[in-house]
């Protein structure tokens, strides 16, 4: 047990570069800058999501933009030369703003007034945020990306108000990065199914695993009564997650994946096989999946990912990719009883 | 205004027979028996939907096997010889059950533990509701259909309580129909996205649109706040209508359509286009659609569904069909001012 501990640990610190040669990216998600020494302790290559509610809940006010870009600059110097995705204002949900004015009972939090919608009726707040993250972005490379998008529409107007927000700064002269990427998040099934629209206005997406899968399913992921219906390895799932790497692929945008599935090493070979570009997990999550991409091949993902997104229920799916880990890490076993 | 009142009652008595000599079928939804007559009377050639939820709600047990049957059958009898399908029991979401045990607070009920996943928890009530119904369609024509189906396990699960509702009533030897047809509801866009792997195991699909698309956009229906992104227009929603009709066709199984969309003549024309053999709306709204399709081309109606299949914003989409819809409607405005 303990020398798996050593050999996931000794990963951590070695480049995710699978037998086949190829280096692929992995990330850390993190809630604030001092979760950035997690993140790079446990060899993440960047953040892929960073989630900026905390600065938001539990407060009886809005942070300032000053405020938010004082934090959001820490998180950026500490991951140096690394990139950084934040994601932005992700209230409602499960994530909840009882001491906000906007806050108000739902009968369906999960499919409510959450996320993109509500910082698109509130761009005063929603600029606030934009404006911190740009003037974080002139100290390392920063991404933006946004939740909830369901729609080209909302990804218009949310990049419409981005537009004003980096005018505001022009006017003020205050520094960030001109080019900085902009991310559509892939959550909501109608998101999925639009992809190939979405693409023309963004420059990567970021799948969310955890919202996806509840939507595609309709099955509440915090509901213990239904929790046996919430499968990642429903064919559902593979499917959809196979359509949006492919129009992605063919639009030319790279797609990250974060969420819970990213996080376990039995779907992990699944999705950089079906053409994921990155995934983000929490940092405890990395070595392991490190130690298992080190020793597989790229290629060997890919057939994986073309046998499992032609498997048709969800026990044969998981136990092929199940299978699949058994025989990588079987090393990590053989290694083990030799030493 | 009376002249438009007229002209539709006029067309729902008669057949809902296009332009080109297509007849299409156009039921009706009931809660129970006492509204056949509203559906017969409005020219309805059976019924679609058959919610059975109203002899379940507001009472502090369920009703026997014996009391269903009674109420069933006095629904089919009023119906004859149209068809019946029968929606098994679609308990949770919005239709509460506060007064049963099993009555329990969800955080988010619409994606919670309702339906056929409580129908196949509590398989005692499911069966007597199944027995009840094959009961029934020893008295006409009647049809199965299981609400909230989201992988081909449930499906089969719920086929199999339904062969011992038929063992048990073989056993008593209890009439049926052997022959009973057996649907699947498409509400939820995983099942959707396997609508090839249901077809293998049902007579025919049901496609429940207020469901489906609440959950393709994660927008609650009943929440006002989101209410503008609950779009029937969204090219999610007419996409994955033209896959699922799609899907059927090639595996020869019928498709009905209800829900809202259903009912709204501006879609109308859009459901048959894309390949619906059937749609059941409110029963007042039968005379508008049956006056519709007597003045349209089923061929015009699939050239455009095969546009709007094709259009990529929400706006387009409407314009389009609303379009079609004054262009088919616009003799009973000429006709009105003749008069
Ligand atoms: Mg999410
Ligand atoms: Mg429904």
């Amino acid at each position: 047990r303990q020398n798996i501990q050593k050999a996931f640990e000794k990963s951590s610190l070695l480049p995710a570069t699978t037998l086949d040669g190829k280096t692929l990216k992995v990330y850390g998600n993190i809630g604030g800058p001092e979760e950035c020494p997690g993140v790079l302790g446990n060899g993440g290559a960047g953040v892929g999501l960073y989630r900026t509610e905390s600065l938001f809940i539990s407060r009886d006010k809005f942070p300032t933009e000053e405020e938010q870009f004082q934090v959001y600059r820490r998180a950026v110097e500490a991951m140096q030369p690394n990139p950084m995705i934040i994601r932005t204002l992700d209230l409602g949900g499960d994530k909840m703003v009882s001491s906000y004015q906007y806050a108000q009972e739902e009968e369906n939090p999960f499919m409510g007034f959450r996320a993109i919608r509500f910082c698109l009726e509130h761009t005063d707040v929603f600029k606030d945020q934009l404006r911190a993250i740009l003037r974080a972005s002139a100290f390392g490379e920063v991404q933006i990306m946004y939740p909830m998008i369901s729609s080209v529409e909302e990804l218009l107007r949310a990049n419409q108000v981005l537009e004003e927000a980096r005018e505001e700064l022009r006017n003020r002269h205050a520094a960030f990065d001109e080019n900085i990427k902009v991310g559509s998040m892939i959550e909501i099934p109608g998101a999925a199914l639009v992809a190939d629209l979405l693409a023309e206005h963004c420059d990567f997406f970021s799948i969310g695993t955890n919202d996806l899968i509840q939507y595609l399913l309709a099955v509440d992921r915090v509901n213990d009564r239904i929790a046996h219906l919430y499968q990642p390895n429903h064919p559902a799932v593979v499917r959809t997650l196979e359509r949006i790497m492919d129009v992605a692929r063919e639009h030319k945008v790279p797609v990250g994946v974060c969420g819970e599935m990213a996080a376990d090493p039995i779907y992990v070979p699944l999705l950089y096989g079906l053409g994921a570009e990155s995934i983000s997990v929490t940092p405890a999550s990395l070595p392991e999946i490190k130690y298992l991409l080190r020793r597989m091949k790229l290629k060997e993902a890919q057939a994986l990912a073309k046998k499992v997104a032609r498997l048709s229920d969800p026990e044969s799916i998981y136990m092929t990719l199940s299978a699949f880990y058994a025989k990588v890490m079987g090393d990590l076993f053989k290694e083990e009883s030799e030493s």
